[in-house]
């Protein structure tokens, strides 16, 4: 894409109500916009990036033989009776009532919405296990919503949702989806702790949360020094300096951290209620072992920034950067921009994705401040001085060194570096 | 994907209530499920097609240089305030107040929401034009919702606003996202009608609408026989059987028809309304020329099934088929397993997306019944007759030959008929 036509462009000062890192890069560098507290428009390069979290997101659920599904926003009153949540979890829940006096509730998640279309369907334990997931909206009425995309009261989420014939077949899944997560956050770039929590006005089990330690989490977690466990300080027995109940040998941290993903296991609590029940071989008729898996996008989004930047800006971690490749013309001589644009041109036609400064009204100075607060991986240079040596500036936003390339090797070396993953 | 693992199986009785077609074949194939009237989950293949459907249109707004974003769901009460659209559209919105006493409407569309986002970043002429579009639920409180998935309350849409310095430089685009269109419902396999009309809640100017002839339309239009220019009745002072006004040499006939795009021209209504201005070049402070441009994603999928399909089921046009090939094993002999699974293995390893019937509890007659229901375009055929020639059959869902076909020359086939679009 050329940034002469990318909307919109990048501004210097973050907004005044800006206080999370997230909130300021995030919007200073285009990615996002503020409709409402607690209400964003991905814009262009967020969206890009949204995608990208959600293409590896994608890729892990179906290698555990999870279909993708798109459920509805909107649900009817009488399905969240059934669980009872219609009342407890009403302090969450948008509601509204329709002209013909109908009334509905946002999706705040989509547990009794599963259940309901799992049933529609289910007979026999032939058809067991149903692992279905999408991504889609949720609204939450959080009291508050201040921390950039890390907390919002409309955001988009992968939940995951699956039911089985046994607890031993549900806890099977279960550890599968854990081992997908593990996958999915370590190709974020993520150091994920994984801890016992409490599950809200979601089950009374405990859940398993996928935290990831940051100053401006809003969860306490303990964390062992030794085995990296970790216990939600709500829940926990010990208390920092503790022994590690788990390995005992290390000792606990107290640490703030991003809850970016969970896991709960229901039982058969809400299936029972829903009387969600299949012919098991002998005949007898049970209910089935229920769980729900969820992955906030935009707060992974938000996270990505906290975790990855410096004074300068964002550093994005290759595998979702909005572009690969920052290309940037810093002289506007008929022969720089000449050349930009045929590397513009190949980098295309090999499919590596690159954002093309070809402003022309902006300096070198103004160029680079863009470049670092946008970060993208690689930035690649175009001006006279590099051409008279037939050659480019080429920099990646998380190293200070800048190496003078040939353009006749630039592209192999960027094919080899960005696609062939394992060699990093 | 296994055809055993798939959610969720074939219907042969449909719905009660499925008085359309597209709402009959889409549940019992197995594409989308129906929450309460007028919202549904698309299931597996259901949101496969969706996929393929937003790809495809994705490609076309960006070749009109478009940019994609996400925006917001729920809207707060002053920013339709601004433009009157709080009371004068209050019949199709649907209203709701959180806890602390703030109204929102859901989104019925996002004209308001776009200009909010624009003027924050708008200064002057060098800011425009400013295109973007996104894929996102539309929630309308429509009075009925009866024929399938082609009117919901809640739905998938694409939706494209444009903002420009002129008149001129409006029209010129708003001509590019026409052509953009055609191209478009033309992968889709539809022969598009475009027709003048009027723009209800959206605009006093005339609109023009994508019409797909079909007897479930719920528009009347009139079309001329010649030239193929449309009128929505709504808005014709000519009669059908009159001269066509515009060429003066065909005759009208009437059809009925379903509107699966449309575009609004708002000249600068809005902008005023909700000051978006800009600094021209000669210094002087105008408002902006405004668009809006509409496709239903869910209506298009809908539009899909009431064209292309027989009485045996659907006949999924290529550009949006949930598959490409359904591979069907139809004895459970260990050389037709192992020669389905490699064949299988063969097409995933080339990226032609297969289901494969890989059940063994079905007869070969129940497994013709859903490869013809479910309507993907190529049926492949292995058995122990097709072994022992080396062979499997291949049958188009289209076309009632059958061939028999070299397994070892099958995938150049494939491959050839396939990925070679312009041969087709």
């Amino acid at each position: 894409m050329r940034q002469s036509q990318l909307f919109p462009k990048t501004i210097k000062q973050a907004p005044k109500d800006a206080v999370a890192l997230n909130h300021q890069l995030l919007v200073r560098a285009g990615f996002m916009n503020q409709l409402i507290a607690g209400s964003w428009t991905l814009l262009p390069l967020g969206w890009r990036v949204a995608n990208k979290i959600i293409q590896v997101i994608r890729e892990e659920m179906n290698s555990t033989g999870a279909q993708e599904v798109l459920m509805p926003l909107m649900h009817p009153k009488e399905i969240w009776n059934e669980t009872g949540r219609w009342e407890s979890a009403s302090e969450v829940m948008y509601k509204l009532k329709d002209t013909r006096g109908k009334e509905f509730a946002l999706s705040f998640t989509h547990e009794e919405i599963f259940l309901d279309l799992a049933r529609k369907y289910l007979q026999s334990y032939t058809d067991l296990p149903i692992k279905l997931y999408h991504f889609s909206t949720k609204f939450r009425n959080e009291p508050r919503a201040s921390s950039g995309i890390l907390r919002g009261r409309e955001f988009l989420m992968k939940d995951l949702y699956s039911i089985h014939e046994s607890k031993q077949d549900f806890f099977k899944y279960y550890e599968q989806v854990s081992d997908a997560y593990l996958r999915a956050f370590k190709r974020f770039g993520f150091d994920v702790i994984v801890t016992e929590a409490a599950g809200g006005v979601f089950t009374k089990n405990m859940t398993r949360e996928y935290q990831v330690i940051s100053p401006v989490g809003e969860d306490t977690i303990f964390v062992c020094d030794k085995c990296r466990a970790g216990l939600n300080k709500e829940i926990s027995k010990s208390k920092p300096g503790d022994k590690c109940p788990k390995c005992g040998q290390g000792l606990l941290k107290e640490e703030r951290a991003i809850e970016v993903g969970n896991i709960f296991p229901f039982d058969t609590y809400y299936s029972e209620k829903m009387k969600v029940y299949f012919t098991d071989k002998d005949g007898s008729k049970k209910p089935v072992w229920f769980g729900s898996y969820g992955i906030g996008i935009t707060r992974v989004l938000g996270t990505l920034v906290e975790i990855f930047h410096d004074d300068k800006g964002i550093i994005w971690p290759e595998s979702v950067a909005p572009f690969k490749i920052h290309l940037v013309q810093i002289e506007n001589t008929e022969k720089v921009k000449k050349a930009a644009e045929k590397l513009y041109n190949d980098l295309l036609k090999q499919g590596i994705e690159a954002l093309y400064d070809d402003r022309t009204d902006k300096t070198a100075g103004e160029k680079f401040a863009d470049v670092d607060l946008i970060g993208i991986p690689y930035r690649i240079v175009v001006s006279e001085k590099t051409l008279r040596q037939d050659c480019v500036e080429l920099k990646r936003r998380s190293e200070k060194k800048i190496e003078l390339t040939r353009i006749n090797r630039l592209l192999r070396f960027l094919n080899e570096k960005i696609k062939n993953k394992d060699e990093k």
